[in-house]
Formats: structure tokens, sequence, C-alpha cells
């Protein structure tokens, strides 16, 4: 009953099909991981509650225990802290009331958006204090010439796309979880999204911040400026910093004109060579319209077929029998100006791949929910991975050439190990799947678990990092460090860099109050 | 001839029209600005130049005073530094060597690219050594499929780009110095130019950094990867700083896929709200082949026709008497995969802003000889502005609708102070001039002197910096502070932003021998 409570209140635009196989209570992170040891913080007393009650008003601070399990307890249900305070302030005034408190005492604070990351980074380990942004959440204004938004931190990403889309505007990021996530923790987190290819990544979209700083002053930047050249872009460093520098409350943001026709072509093929091509050429014949380049491999359509229980968009004749047949799909977007020109260039496109046999078969979007079908077949993997109890997500930029491979290499060992099995329930793995962004040289990589289990982490893990790291990738091109890859960074980032950073973090957070036990 | 022979030496790649008319010597920086004081460097010794000439060679040294002039003076010939060392490494590792002996021994450096920095951020301001990138020059890997490039820092931009067109992509910058100026340059210097407005800023195009840091250790972010979130983006911080962190050695950097077709279409508007209506409307309806709005007034254009000496394009009857008549000109340009569909959607356009009477006359290209000659309205505005003598140049960011002010405003104080006439040569400015990239918010002020002069600069600032500020515009959109604007930082930057940025340089550099007396 607490978790259908807890559910509908705090989950309520979350994606609802997970949350009814949610049952157990989800581990703590400190009984986890018992290696990690609480750092010498200061205790929260009942002068602290009184004090922040004082700021931010009696209804925007969280006590009660259920209350606070939504904000303790991280949407992969992977890690849960024991916070027993959550603050809401409704204004940059407030949060830098809040944080020179936390500051002068010594309290450590985890700040928290929408709660939808994907590596432990939006939730506390023990008891920080939980600095929740979903009190502010207005748009501040919105210029009609320029087409740049100012808006809150807290504003649900959903929203700001649904605004700008009555002015004509796009928000220049897509996610799964925009229902959810905050537009501040997008930014956090540099959320890269569904929209990268065509929009590219926030470092080049967001023109401004507000922060609070670690020692509660405020560092504001929210110009509406598309270019200034008057020093270091310092906002830059709070841009997939993931709260560790600071509670970034406010983001100025530079959105495109929103394109008036949308198509997609949704296409099976033989191997990952013909991926590769075919990517290539529609980089180059639909350039300015092409806006999507997803991928998904067979076994990631099979787990999306169990979940969604429809019929696959390539095996249309019989919903109880047809199996994706092909090794890989690939998912086109195109996006424009004029629907009658993207049409022609998708037309001419598919035709030429087509008939050189790169691609072995296709189907083009009619309307609106076709369009939005075939976009479940990829966004609906996350979820379908999901439900078998557990899945362990590696999130790798990789050199195209070389990026299917870490799946096969995943499904290879863990069969070594005797780990894998799609029909053996007695087998922890169901199976590896393999999508994502190849646009972006991002593939999400699911290892789909029957329980979250040592021996497969073990068996994962560290053996992929080294991977990655052997071939020149990233250990999380989107995704980010949080709590789950803080000891993994050495992997994608060389000694001298992370002496930097640290210099860094300790110049702007020397006691280390700003989201601890994450990250560096 | 000391001057002719130094510029067909150095400046062979420069722009060829502004050289004959230089004649005069530069006065030296330290003599016009005698309250700026030598700091406490170390001094070069013999020892110094054998020690460079064992790292480097002997002829990639230069010491020879005539030879050294190009290194110590600034494209504007308003700044000319007494460097009597410039070194020429052709390796990351001798970079690396280099600096290393001048951080043992205090001995102050200015990295340099083409030298075509536009505020005195490339030259020495006392005895500093130069260290020339232009040894360093090759491509290092091209990616066909990703489009990722990486190169020396001291690359021309446009043999970069030169190199990209025949792989049927293109370099993401485009600017009037691309035949002098490097890509490491243009990084440190965060250039924007014409192509901003489509492919946005160099902080979402510019993948990794190889940066050799005051303490000569190799930072080696070069990464092909378009996502990485592992840590602190700490290439930002180098992008746009000038110089004063380190020495840019490799640029890794995302290309999009060349456009097939180009549009320019030329137009004369009657004021500057139509001009602010047909940037929003072309935004809108050209959408995604928009790549670039650029505005020029009239007084720009002629400025432009004195120098060019042809025919405005929107006056061709009589090449004697035509002047331009409109008080705006707006050059559009679309480029895309598809010229039938390009040409329909930039007529469908003009049609419907000609008929409305937001445009009153209009010229569109028909071939690639007109398309340059078309550009060269716009470009050539800069060489113009220094025909007569000198040019203070004010880069602003500004909001649009305030942006054309502030020319009407300087103006109008010149004339106040009996400063300004275009027949009346003993007055010592001509004429202020605006024109820019609208589509980025930013606007270019030159105004034209016979002479520079400490009168008028001193009616023009920090006038101007404060009416930048008082509007919330940006004293620097892109050509950086350089020696120029170091002390103007304030007029758009916070107290707690400046703070933070010189903790940033005290760290990445406690001796400060990164290009000293400058933008900080």
């Amino acid at each position: 009953m607490l978790m259908l409570q807890r559910v509908s209140k705090a989950r309520v635009a979350g994606p609802v099909g997970a949350l009814l196989r949610w049952s157990s209570t989800v581990r703590l992170t400190a009984e986890s991981y018992p290696q990690v040891k609480r750092l010498d913080f200061g205790q929260i007393t009942p002068q602290t509650v009184d004090f922040f009650k004082s700021v931010v008003g009696e209804s925007a601070v969280v006590t009660d225990q259920d209350d606070l399990l939504f904000y303790n307890e991280d949407q992969m249900r992977k890690y849960r802290g024991q916070s027993s305070l959550c603050v809401k302030p409704k204004t940059t005034q407030q949060v830098s009331e809040i944080v020179k408190y936390c500051h002068e005492h010594k309290l450590a604070l985890v700040p928290q958006g929408g709660n939808t990351g994907l590596v432990g980074g939006s939730v506390p380990v023990f008891d920080e204090i939980v600095l929740s942004l979903s009190g502010m959440n207005k748009i501040r204004s919105f210029d009609h010439t320029s087409g740049i938004l100012k808006a809150d931190a807290g504003l649900i990403l959903e929203n700001a796309d649904n605004f700008l889309a009555e002015n004509g505007y796009i928000f220049p990021l897509d996610l799964g979880a925009k229902g959810s996530c905050h537009i501040g923790g997008n930014v956090a987190a540099n959320a890269g999204g569904l929209r990268l290819l065509r929009y590219g990544s926030l470092h080049g979209s967001v023109l401004g911040l507000e922060v609070v700083l670690p020692d509660g002053t405020i560092y504001d930047s929210m110009n509406a400026l598309r270019k200034d050249n008057t020093g270091y872009d310092l906002k830059q460093l709070f841009i997939g910093s993931e709260g560790t520098l600071g509670v970034i409350t406010g983001v100025s943001i530079l959105c495109p004109a929103r394109p008036k026709a949308v198509n997609i072509a949704f296409l099976g093929l033989e191997s990952y060579e013909a991926v590769q091509n075919t990517f290539k050429r529609a980089r180059s014949e639909l350039c300015e319209v092409l806006s999507a380049f997803e991928f998904m491999d067979r076994q990631s359509q099979w787990q999306a077929k169990r979940f969604l229980k429809t019929s696959h968009p390539l095996a249309q004749d019989d919903p109880d029998v047809d199996v994706p047949e092909y090794p890989f799909y690939v998912l086109i977007e195109t996006s424009g100006s004029c629907k009658e020109h993207d049409d022609a260039k998708l037309e001419t496109f598919l035709e030429s791949i087509m008939e050189d046999g790169t691609v072995a078969d296709g189907v083009v979007s009619q309307d609106e929910s076709q369009l939005k079908t075939l976009w479940t077949w990829r966004e609906g993997i996350s979820e379908a991975s999901n439900m078998d109890g557990g899945v362990y997500k590696y999130d790798v930029s990789l050199p195209l050439p070389v990026m299917y491979d870490l799946i096969e290499v995943l499904r290879a060992r863990l069969d070594e190990h005797g780990l894998r099995s799609i029909s053996d329930a007695s087998k922890p793995v169901v199976d590896v799947v393999g999508y994502g962004h190849i646009g972006d040289g991002n593939v999400h990589v699911n290892v789909i678990v029957r329980e979250y289990n040592k021996t497969v982490e073990k068996c994962l893990e560290p053996y992929v990092y080294q991977w990655i790291s052997d071939h020149h990738g990233s250990i999380s091109a989107e995704h980010g460090l949080g709590f789950q890859k803080k000891n993994y960074i050495g992997y994608s980032k060389s000694e001298v860099e992370i002496a930097l950073m640290k210099d860094i973090k300790s110049k702007f957070d020397p006691q280390g109050i700003m989201n601890p036990y994450k990250y560096l």
C-alpha cells in the first residue's frame, strides 16, 4: 500500500508502465556498498528543520519517512538513501539561504530535479539533505524573435516543450523521461537524448545559468546573448557537473524553430556494417532534415515486443507469431519546414539504399499516430529492459566501427560464465540488448537480469569499463557518473584531467558538501 | 621597404587589399599605454635562445628584429610589442619543453596563431616570448563516417575547410580571416563568424582539445566522441581563454555534411523594425536551410562602395552615380542538400515578405560568382572601414530591439563633440557604420577615423561599454577581451564571475606567465 500511495503521489508524471512492477523495498545503498563510509558532515537538528521552515514555509519541508521515500530512492530501484529532510524552495533567494546555512553547518546536500537519473546521482547515500527543485517551475521569459527561453530549473521538460510548441519553437533536447525530468536536472546531467544529432549538445544551446554556489552565493549568468566572449565560459563547468559544484536554479537556452513536418522510416538491415553505411549516407543525403538516427538490435526488439505485446512494425502479418527477423533495425527521423520536400528527400534516399541492398526492408510513417507507434519500438526498450527484475545499464560512447562488438563480447563473456539464458529462469541474466543514438556514437547496453546479483556485477565490472577504455570510448556517454561510476572515471579520463577536476571541485566546494560520495 | 617586405613574407595569405595602405610604423603599446607596467618576469638570455634552438632547431627560432615585426604587431596596427624571441615548434612535445622552460624561468609567453585577432590579444605588450603555432599545421585524422576532424592547432582555417570540402564536409566556422587564421586560434578566441547561426558555437562543435598547460604538462582530451559525460567538461575553459590558460596544440571537431546548394538573397529594407521582422520570419519559414542572416546599414554600404568601387547590388543602373538608397540591407543565405527545394523555399519566402511590404527591394544570386559578389558587400565592410586611417571596432551582443540604437547614439555623441564628418577632413571621425550577424544578436560597430586619436577614444570609451552594460549586452560578442578590453570586463560580468575567473587563472597559471597584461 505504501508503495502504491507513494507512486501515485510522486511518480504521477513518470512512466506508469513500470510502476506496477515495483513491489520489493530497495536495499539501502549503505548496506549494498558497506565500503562507502559516511564523511564527517554535520548532523541535522531540530534547529535545522526550524530554520528551513522559516525560509521556505512549513509545507515545503518534508520530514515524514513515507513521503521521503520518493526523494531517497532512485528510478532504477538500485539505490536508497536515508535522508530525513527534504526542502523544496520556491525562489533562488530561498535556495541561497538554505545552502548558506548548510555551508555554515557543514551539512551535506543533494540537489534533486525530477529524480530520473540512471546512475544514482540524484539520491542521498546517507543522511544528506535533499534540495528538491520541484517548487521552482516557472517560465521566466521567452523572446519570440530570438527563441531564447529563460526558466526556473525545476520546470518539467515536457512542459517547457509544450509551451515552446505553442510559440512555434522546440526545446533542443528530448528524452524518454520528459514527463518527469527537470530542465535544470537535464543541464546538471548534460543530458543528450533524441535531438542531439540535430540540435547539438547543451554546451552549445545553453546560453546562461543561475547557480547557487556551495557557500550560498548566487552566480547569475542568466543572459540572453547568443555570443559573449568576455572571460572564461564558467557556466560550462556546471553543465554536466551533476550537482557537485552548486545548485542550478535557472536556465537560459536557445530554442530552434519547430519543424512543421516530421517523417519516420523504420528499416531492417542484415549487418552492422549496413547500419554504418546507412548512417553515412543519411547524413549526406538527408543532410539538413535528418533529426534522428537510432539503431536497435534484434534482441532489443524481441524484448520490446514482450513488453509492448503488439506486432513488430516489420512483421505485421500475424501478431501472435511474429518475431523481429533482422539482426539490426534503424529508425530515421526527418524534420523540416516543408512536408512535400521532406517526403521527396526521404523517398529518394530510401529508394537508393533499398535498391542497392544496403537496407533489406522498411516502413515509413503515414501519419502522426504511426510515427508515435514506430518511436515506441525505440523508446520502449528502456522500460522493457526492466521488466524481468532489474537491468545493468551501460551508456557508452565508442568509435562506430567497434561499437557493436561490445555487445557481442558481453554476451560471450556471460555465456562463458554460464550466467545467461532467455528461457532458463535459474540463470540470473536474461539477455544483453544493444540500441542507441548511432548518430551520436552512443550505444546503450542493457544487461537484463532476473534480479540484481553480485556475481553478474563482478562478471561485468570493471571488465566492461576496461574494454571501453581499450577501445577509446567513454564509460558514460550521457548518463553521467553519479554514484555508480564514481570509481571508474579513470577508465575515461587521464590523471591530468582528474587532478584538474579535483582542483576545481575543491575550489568551488572546499567542504565537499554538494552531492558527496559521487562523481569524482 | 621594411613594411612591404614584411607584408609580402608574412601576410601573404591575409587580406591583400589592406596591405598597400600600411605605411607608418605602429606605436609601441608600452608608449601608448604608459600606465601598463612590465611585471616581474624573467629576462631572455643567450641560454634561453640556445635552449630553444636545441628543442626546435635553429631555423624555428626567430631573433631578427625585422622578422620579428610580424609577430610583434597586430593586424589592426594598434598594438606593437617588443619581443626579441619567437619560437615555432613543430610538435606538441616541443611546445611542452618550451613552456616547461618558461615556467621554470618565469618567462612570459604569448601563444600566437595567425595573428588576426582584433583586440590586441595575440601580440606581446613588452618582451614576452612569442610561441607561434604556425609550424604545427597538419591534419591528424578524419573520420568519414562521423565527420570528426583532428588537426594541429596551427592548421589554417581555409586549408581545413578545403580538405573537408573534398570529403563532402564543411568546417562549422567561417571567417573573413580564413586565409590566415589558425583553427587553434579560432578555438582560443571562441570565434563566431558566419556559420554560427546554422552550426552553433565552438562550445558545441569542439569535441576535444590538446593543450600544453602553463607548467608544460600536456593535457590531452583529443577524443573523437560526440558524447562523454565523465566529469567536468574542462576543455570548455580553454575555448575562449585567449591563451591565458595554456597553449592549444590540437583540436578535435565535429564537422557537418557540406550542403550541396547555396543561395543568397540581398534585400533592401526601409526600417530596422523590418529587419527584425524579416529575421523572425526567415527563421520560421526557411528554418533548416537558413545558414546566414546578416544586416548592414546604409552607411556601411556607402563605405563598402568607396572601397569596392563597383555598383551596389541594389542600384546597378549607373556605376558612377549609384549610392545605396535603403537605410538597411539584409543578406540571407540558404544552404541545403537539394537546390530545387531550397530555391522553392526561398522564392516562397521572398514573395511573401515583398508582397506585404516588409522588404522593399531585393536580388537573388543566380550563380556561384554572383553569390561571391553579394557576400563582398558584407565581408568587405571590415577592410573598407580601415581605409581612411584607422577604425575603432566594437563587437557587441545586444538584445535585438535595442541593437541598432547603439549606432545612432554613438553618431549623435560624436556629433555633439564635433568629431564626425564624412567630407570635412579636419574632423577625426569619418562615420560610424553598423553591420553584423543579426541572427546571433551580434552587431559590429565600426567608428571609422582618419587617424587614431585620444580625444575620439575618450569620447567613445568607457561610454560605449556603459551603454552596452545598461542595455544588458556583452562588450565583446566574438572578438574577445585581449589587451583592448581587459579593463572593461566588469561591464559584462559580475564580481562573482570575475572572482571565479581569477581563481581559475591563478590555479592554472600561478605565475601568470601565459599571455600577461590581457584578458582579466
